[in-house]
């Protein structure tokens, strides 16, 4: 067996292609592989990201996430059905480390910051050698396109899912001097209520598509609970008129 | 008046100069200012990250910190001695802007995540073309550098300062998912304790320097509390064993 190759997960930042790090750009230049996440029949936007940066003769290898969106995901069916996907991205993965040829995963924002990378990250980094490049966070380029100061000196910072349920979500926004809400989407008019009852749904920003070509923000109290993305993100800034 | 040149806080990253963003990078080719905080004979981080980077005609503006070590931050005399410095700082980086010149805030890690350049965003965005550039931010080096998964799915992150008391710390962290501990220094015992009391402290991990030539990492409990930079971090993974 010939060397094995190197696993990078690769940050690939929020959004704007010129968020991507030198580092990011170095190993994708010289990736033999690159891997990414996806549904079928969508492109995602890291790959959107990284066009032109790759290998003109790198294997791409699309991670497809099973249909799932029919069943719950507290379901067994779905724990085991998204397991077993990741049992097998993780293999096919291993099968190109193995026979010497390096991999990059794609991975939007940060790999390690609710990213779907850390699953072969997990079954992965101890078999092969390994290097995690950091990106820029979805919460850091929306803060930044808003210009929205969000922690300074003793500020506590909550980064919550939009998933909690409301009054655990109003529970802990009232004991947060500054939170980010992610994964919003569906579960905006339960986020817009847990706000409302933790005294903060003044200053609550809402941002879709941050630092994208059409990205776009508003107050929250000015967002209509129609629809919002799932990767939409509320920002509830710590630090206002202080200087 | 000239049109008035454009304001860019711009984050370097976390401390290896590859982290820096392609976006960040370009703009530090055209700036005609570049400004950065430091105090008096140190050398920033932030200026070292982008050695070869400036325009070699580029103006050097250093905002260095008052002698304030002495002083409580919590103590009056601090308060205005700081703010007189900010707003200084505010007017002499709008001296550059109002005669046309453009100038970049070097900021470590992420502008508006607990960094000095928000106190000049405040003072000058309302007044002059700005534009934030997001960066790596220093909890993001260390948990890639140290492989070290930190969110996943419904996990709620908390970030605190270290300089809060032991028994709000303990209380946080008890609550908290996952947690990142910023501004480590002297209050090392004080986290030990608290993350005791909590029970997190067998799944702590000590960083400093993260990403840097000479960053380290360990587990909390195989590090003394004899000496610890104030800019270390700690780090609660919310996430360990589930795949």
């Amino acid at each position: 067996m010939s060397n094995p190759g190197k696993l990078y997960g690769v940050g690939t930042g929020p959004g704007d292609p010129e968020l991507l790090t030198l580092k990011a750009a170095r190993v994708l230049a010289e990736a033999d592989v690159i891997a990414h996440f996806a549904k079928k029949g969508n492109r995602s936007n890291a790959e959107a990201i990284v066009v032109g940066r790759t290998r003109p003769d790198a294997i791409v290898l699309p991670l497809l996430y099973p249909v799932t969106t029919e069943i719950d995901s507290k379901h067994d069916d779905y724990r085991t059905s998204i397991t077993g996907f990741y049992e097998e991205s993780a293999e096919a993965v291993a099968g190109h480390l193995a026979a010497g040829r390096s991999v990059a995963v794609l991975s939007e924002g940060d790999p390690l910051f609710y990213g779907s990378y850390m699953h072969l990250h997990v079954r992965l980094a101890h078999r092969f050698p390994t290097e995690v490049v950091a990106g820029v966070t979805a919460m850091s380029g929306c803060w930044s396109m808003t210009g929205t100061p969000i922690t300074q000196g003793d500020d506590v910072l909550m980064v919550l899912p939009g998933t909690l349920a409301e009054a655990e979500l109003a529970k802990r926004l009232a004991e947060a001097d500054a939170a980010v809400i992610m994964k919003v989407g569906r579960n905006l008019p339960k986020i817009r209520a847990a706000l409302a009852t933790s005294g903060k749904l003044d200053r609550a920003i809402y941002v879709e598509r941050g630092t994208m070509a059409n990205g776009k923000a508003m107050r929250l109290v000015a967002k209509a609970d129609d629809a919002a993305p799932y990767f939409a993100i509320v920002l509830v800034p710590g630090w206002s008129g202080r200087a």
